[in-house]
C-alpha cells in the first residue's frame, strides 16, 4: 500500500516500487561513475541559508514571469523523455498537472505523446495557468528538425529550448546492461518511422538510446546552428546545457533569449561540476543580457531558494516529476508540485523573504569550513 | 533494565526505549533533510581546544551571573514544549531539578504545566539556586500574548525570551507522517480553550502543531513588536533565534537585553548554519552592547567550554533535558545536569581554566586541515 | 556465468571470480595501509571537467605519437609482472591485444614470457599498430642487466623504461600473509637460474618477491646508473617512478627522453601522493625538455582525459589489463582496451575536443569546495 | 589459533582476543567522544611523504642519540600503566624487549613492577642496548614523589618524564561503565599502602582510577614544581603533555631538557588537536633550545618518518606495546619493535633517506586538497 508522500524522496520510493527495473534505471541513472549525479544533489548542502527574522511574512508571493508568461512559482517541469513508461497518460498527465499548478512544462522531443496531444491536454484541462515550451534535439535531418519547431509554433508552444550537450548520448551503465529500449507498445510520438520513433526491435548489446542518438542526432552541432534556428522561428531560443561562463558569453553573442545551466541531470559527461556550483559563474558572465535558468538535483524548497539566490530566474526539475507520474499520474505530479510549492513558500517565509524580489545573493553563504560531518 | 548513564547519549538511548514513537520523534526531529540538526552537533568538532598545562587547577569555579541572577554554572535549561509527554511531572520536575542544580530554566509558552504551577514547584523545592524565565510565542491575539507576560511577571519570572524564528512551524517530516498531536490526557496548560491548548481531535493529514501555529501564532512578527513588548513589561527582553550579525545589530538597536543565538534546535529552517558557526559573528556584531547566549547541539562539557570561548555568556540545552526527564523525571534531569556540570568542570581543569574569566578566544582554534577522517 | 563488462570495475569483478586468492591479492594490493592505492583512484574525482559545447564533434581523433611511434590512442599498457598467473597465454596475449588496438605495451623484466616470445607474438599477430617497450629492473649483477637491454634492442623493442622506485620491494600485507610465490609451473622467463627466475621453493614467512628483490635488485641505484645505461644502449631511456619536480629536473639533466610519473600502482611507499596530484608539478618542472607520462588509478575515459589535460603525453594502465587477461585472455584485453578507447572518445566529444591538440589545461579545474558529499 | 602479525593492527586484534574486556577497554579507550583518539591516528594521513629516488639506499642507518644515550632507532616505548594486566611478566618483559631492540623504555609511575625490578630485568637480559627512563606523576604527597625520583636515580634510570596533563583523570566512558579497578592479584608496585597501590576494593560507580587520581595526584601542579623537581634531582627533566608553542616556551624557560608533545594517547581532554598537528608549532617555538619528542597514534614506519620530518627527535608508542605484550609477552614486544623498525627502515629507503640526518621538513607536505575520498 502506498504511503503518504511528505518529501520528494518518498515519491521516488513509491515510483521504484511500481516501475519495471529497466525503466526505473533509465530514469534514475547518471553517466559513468555517477559522481556528478550525487554532486548535483550534494551541491545544495554546500550553501547555507542565512535567514533574517522579524520581517512580517504573513504574505509570501511566489509568482514570477518566465519568457513573458506569468507563472505561479519559479519552479517548472523540465524535459524528460518517454513519460508514458511511467504512466499510461504520460506527458498529457504532466501537462494537466502543470496547468493546475499554474507553471510551465518543457516537452521533450522524445515524448511519447505528440506535440499537439500535449498542448490539447493542457488546453482542455481546468486551471488558468500553464505554459508549454518545446525541447529540441537537432537531428542530422534538418528538415525533420524544423518540422518539430513548426509544429510547436503552430500548437502554441512559447519557446524552444535547444539541447546542446548531447552530440552523443552519455554512457549510462545500467542502460547498457539492460540493453535499454522502449517497451513495445510505446514510441516517440513525434516521429513517423520506426527508426526515428525509437521503436526498432534490436539495438544489439548497447543502450538502444545510445545507438539511436548516434544514428539520428547531429554530432556536428555548432553555434552557427543557433543562427540557423533563429532564422527559422520567431520563438525565443534558449540553450540548454551550458556549464561555464565562456560558453554563456558565446550564447549571448549568438542572440539567445536564455541559458539553462544544466548537465542533463548528470546523464551526459560524468565529472562535470554540479550545476549549482557553476550557476553563479554563468550569471556573472551574461551580465543580465539574457535570463539564466538552472536544473539538476533540485529536490526541496530550500534548493529552489538557494538557486534563486544565486541568480536563477527559475529552476526546472526532471526526475521528481517522473516519480510523481509513476506514483499516481496527473494527481501524483500535482501533489509533487504542490509539495514543492509549499516547501518553497515556507523556506521563503522562514528566511524573511516576502517575494522573489527579496531573494538575493546575501541570502546564501558558501560553507567554508573543513567538514567533520 | 536501565543502565548507568555516563554521557548524554546514554540518556537519549534510555529515553528512546521508554517514549512512545511519536513523542520520541517529535522531540528528536529537525526540519526537512535534518542537515542542520546533524550540523549543530558536528560544529563542535570543527573547533579544537588548546589546553594550557601547569596552572594549579585545584579549584575550578563555574559560577556565572545571567540576567542579574547568580547561577552555579553557565549551563541553563532551554524552552521545550510539552514536557509531560516525557514524564507525568513534566515541567515541574524540570524546575525542581534546576533549583537543585542552582541554574535557570526557560519555560515554554507551550508547557503542559502552567506558569504558576512551575514557579510553585521551583519555590517549594529544596535548594537555594534556581531562576525561571518565560519563553514567549507572540500570538495573533495580542491580549492573550500580554496575559502570558503578565502572569510570568506576577509569578516571579525574571526575563522574557521572545522566539523570533517561528512565524510558521518548520516542516518536520516525522511529525507530518505521525500526524502529531498531543496525547488526549494532556494540554498546553497556559491556555483555556481547546483550540489554544492544542487539544483538538483532528488536525488532518499534517503535523497538528504546524496547523496550530498557522492558526494561532503571529506570522507578521516584526521588530516593532519588540518595541510594543518592551512597553508592556519591565522584564528584560531577549530575542531567541537570531543567526547573523545584521539581525543582531537590529536587536541591539531595538533595545533587547540579550540575544540567544539559536536555530530552534534545527527544527525550523533546514540548511541554516550550525549555531556554533555563527556565534562569533553575532558576538562581534553586538560589540558588548548586550549579552549573547547560544543553544543547539550542546551535548558535552567540552561543547559548553567551546561556546563560552567563542563568546557566549551561557548556553542552553533543549533535547538532553527531555531525555533526562523521560529517563527518570526530576531525578533524571538532576543527574543529567550534574553530569554536564562535572564534564564542564573537568574540561576547564584540563584546559587550565580556573574560572569563566579565564575562558577566552585563545582557548579554541578552528580545525584548519582538509579532513582525512 | 560471466556478465557483460561495461566498465573497468566489471572486469575486476570477473577476474576476482576466476583468480586464485593469492594471485588476485598480489595483483590488487597496494603497500601498507593502502592509502595511496585508494588515493590514486580518488584523485581523479578531485578534478572537474569543464566541457565546451557546440564544437562540431562529428569526428574525434585520438591518435598520438609516443617515443617516435604513432599510436591509435594515448592509452598504453604498463609493465605488470607475471601475467601468466592471470591467463596461460600471459604477456603474449597482451601483446597481441595491443597490436590489434594499435597501441604500445611495456614488458616487465619479470614477465613470464621471454622478451623474444612477446615480440614474436606481437609481430605474428594481425593488426598494423603495436609497439613494445622494455621495463628494466637494474640488478646487482650489471652484466645480467645489460643482457636484458641487449635482448630487447635486438628483438626490436623501442625504448627502455627504468624503474627507479624499487630499491627494495614495498610491503604489501597480503603478500606477506600469503607468503606469496610463483605457482610451480611458472617462472620469470627472462632468467635462467631458479633463483633469478623466482622459482625457488621457499622464501620463509615473508613475501617471496620481497625476498627476491632484496637478493637480486640493486639497492644502490643512483643517477649515475642512468649515465651508465645510456652508454650501453641507443634506445631512448625513460625513468619510471618520479614523483616530484626536483627529481624530474635531475632526470632531465641526466638526459632521459621521458619521465613516467608513477608510484608503482601504490605498491611501494604508502603515503605518497596520488600520481595525478603531482603530475602538473612534474610537467611544469621539466619545461618541455622531455616527455611526461603517468600511470596509477586510471580506470575510465574521463581519467585519461584529465591526465592529458594536466600535461601527460599518454597514460599507462597496470591492473585493468590483468583483469582483462584473467577474464578472457587476449580477447579480454582487447575488449578492455576498446572499452577505454570508446570512453575516451566519448569524453572528448562531450568535452568539445576534436583531437588531443585541443585538450589543454583549461579543460580541468580543481574541485575547490569543502566537501559535503 | 593466533595468526602471523604483519602490521600493528594485527597485534591489536590478537590482544583483543586474549584480554579481559575491562582490561582491553582500559588500554584502548580515549576520553569522552574519542574524537582525538581517532584524530591522533588520522593526522598521519594528512601528510604526504615526498620520496626522492636514485639515492643509493643500500645502507640505511636508523641510530639516534636520545638524552645522551645511543639508541638503535628513533622509536621508544612510552609509559603505560599496569602492564601485568596484559601479561604476567608485565613491565619486566617490556624492559627485556627494549634491551634486545637497543631502545629506551619509559616506566610508568603506575607500573605493576617496581622501579628496581624493571631495571634488574633489563640489566640481566641479553643485548647491549636498552635505556630506562622514569615517568613521574607528582603526588600531593611530595615526599612520596621525591622518593620515586630517588629510587629511579639510584637504580640507574637516565631521565625523568614529568606528566603535566593529568591534574585529574580524563573521563573514559568505558572505564566508568566497567567501574574499572585493578585485578585483585595485582598492585601498583612502587607504593606500599593499598590506597596508593590502587588495590582498594571499591571505588563506587566511577572509574576506580579517576577516584585514585582525585585522591592522590596533585591538581595544583604548576611550573614552579619543575623548579622544585630540578632542585631535587640531577637527572634531565622532560615535560610530557605539552600541546602548544606558548607552553613549550614556558617549559624552556623553566629549564627542561626536553618536551614530549603528547595528549596522553587522547585519554585526557577530548577535542584537543592530534599531536602530529601541533608538533611543528612546538618545534618552531623552542627554536632548538631543547629536544622535542612526540607520541600519539604512531602505528607504522611511515608515521615515525613523518614525525621525524616534522622535527621530532624520536617518537614513543603506548598502546602498540601493550598489544605486543598481551599477544606474547617479551617475545611479542620484541616482534612488534622489530616490525616497526623494519617498516621505518623500508620507509627511509624508499624515501631516499640514508640516515636520520637526511630526514627533514622537505620530506613531507600537508595534504592540501579538499578530499573526495
Ligand atoms: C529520464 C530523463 C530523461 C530526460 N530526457 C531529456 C530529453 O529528452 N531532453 C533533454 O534535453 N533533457 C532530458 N533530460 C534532462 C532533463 O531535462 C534535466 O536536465 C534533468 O533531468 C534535471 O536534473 P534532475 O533530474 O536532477 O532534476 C532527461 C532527464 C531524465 C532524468
Ligand atoms: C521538543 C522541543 C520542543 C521545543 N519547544 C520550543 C518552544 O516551545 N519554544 C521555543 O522557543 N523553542 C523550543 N524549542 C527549541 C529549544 O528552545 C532550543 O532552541 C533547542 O532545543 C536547542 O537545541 P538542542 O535541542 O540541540 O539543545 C524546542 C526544542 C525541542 C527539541
Ligand atoms: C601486479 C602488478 C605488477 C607490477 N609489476 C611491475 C613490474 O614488474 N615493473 C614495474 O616497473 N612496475 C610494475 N608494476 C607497476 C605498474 O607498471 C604501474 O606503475 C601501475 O600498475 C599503475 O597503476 P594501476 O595499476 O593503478 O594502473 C606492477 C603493478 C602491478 C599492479
Ligand atoms: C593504557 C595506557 C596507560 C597509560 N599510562 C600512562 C601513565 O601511567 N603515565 C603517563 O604519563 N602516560 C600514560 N599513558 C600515555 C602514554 O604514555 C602515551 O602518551 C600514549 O599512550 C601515546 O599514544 P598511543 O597509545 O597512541 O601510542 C598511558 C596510555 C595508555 C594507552
Amino acid at each position: 500500500m502506498s504511503q503518504q508522500c511528505v518529501c520528494v524522496a518518498d515519491f521516488e520510493k513509491e515510483a521504484r516500487r511500481v516501475l519495471p527495473k529497466a525503466v526505473y534505471d533509465y530514469y534514475r541513472s547518471g553517466a559513468d561513475g555517477q559522481n556528478t549525479l550525487a554532486d548535483n544533489v550534494a551541491a545544495f548542502n554546500r550553501w547555507y541559508l542565512l535567514p533574517r527574522v522579524m520581517r512580517d511574512v504573513s504574505i509570501v508571493d511566489l509568482s514570477v514571469t518566465v519568457l513573458g508568461q506569468k507563472l505561479s512559482m519559479p519552479l517548472c517541469v523540465g524535459a524528460t523523455a518517454m513519460q508514458r513508461m511511467a504512466h499510461p497518460a504520460g506527458e498529457t498527465a504532466t501537462a494537466r498537472a502543470c496547468k493546475a499548478a499554474g507553471t510551465g512544462m518543457m516537452l521533450s522531443s522524445w515524448a511519447t505523446s505528440s506535440i499537439e496531444e500535449v498542448m490539447s491536454a493542457m488546453t482542455t484541462s481546468p486551471g488558468n495557468g500553464g505554459v508549454l515550451w518545446m525541447q529540441l534535439y537537432i537531428y542530422k535531418d534538418r528538415e525533420l528538425t524544423l518540422s518539430l519547431v513548426r509544429r510547436a509554433e503552430k500548437a502554441g508552444y512559447k519557446a524552444i529550448f535547444v539541447t546542446v550537450d548531447t552530440p552523443y548520448l552519455g554512457k549510462r551503465l545500467d542502460d547498457v546492461r539492460n540493453h535499454f529500449k522502449m517497451p513495445p507498445h510505446l514510441r516517440m510520438s513525434n516521429f513517423s518511422t520506426a527508426s526515428l520513433a525509437f521503436s526498432e526491435d534490436n539495438y544489439g548489446n548497447d543502450s538502444g538510446l545510445a545507438v539511436y542518438v548516434a544514428n539520428a542526432i547531429e554530432p556536428a552541432l555548432s553555434w552557427d546552428d543557433i543562427t540557423w534556428l533563429k532564422k527559422h522561428t520567431h520563438l525565443p531560443v534558449i540553450v540548454k546545457g551550458v556549464l561555464n561562463g565562456e560558453d554563456a558569453v558565446k550564447a549571448v553573442n549568438y542572440g539567445v533569449t536564455g541559458i539553462l545551466v544544466s548537465n542533463h541531470g548528470a546523464r551526459q559527461l560524468d565529472g562535470v561540476p554540479a550545476t549549482l556550483d557553476v550557476l553563479e559563474e554563468v550569471v556573472n558572465a551574461v551580465q543580465g543580457l539574457c535570463d539564466v535558468y538552472m536544473d539538476g538535483g533540485v529536490r526541496r524548497g530550500t534548493d529552489i531558494l538557494k538557486a534563486l539566490a544565486l541568480g536563477a530566474k527559475a529552476v526546472f526539475i526532471g526526475r521528481p516529476v517522473l516519480w510523481g507520474l509513476a506514483y499516481q499520474g496527473e494527481e501524483g505530479v500535482t501533489e509533487l508540485l504542490e509539495l514543492l510549492r509549499e516547501e518553497l513558500r515556507l523556506a521563503m517565509a522562514l528566511s524573511g523573504c516576502r517575494s522573489l524580489a527579496e531573494v538575493n545573493r546575501s541570502l546564501v553563504r558558501k560553507v567554508d569550513f573543513n567538514s567533520r560531518m
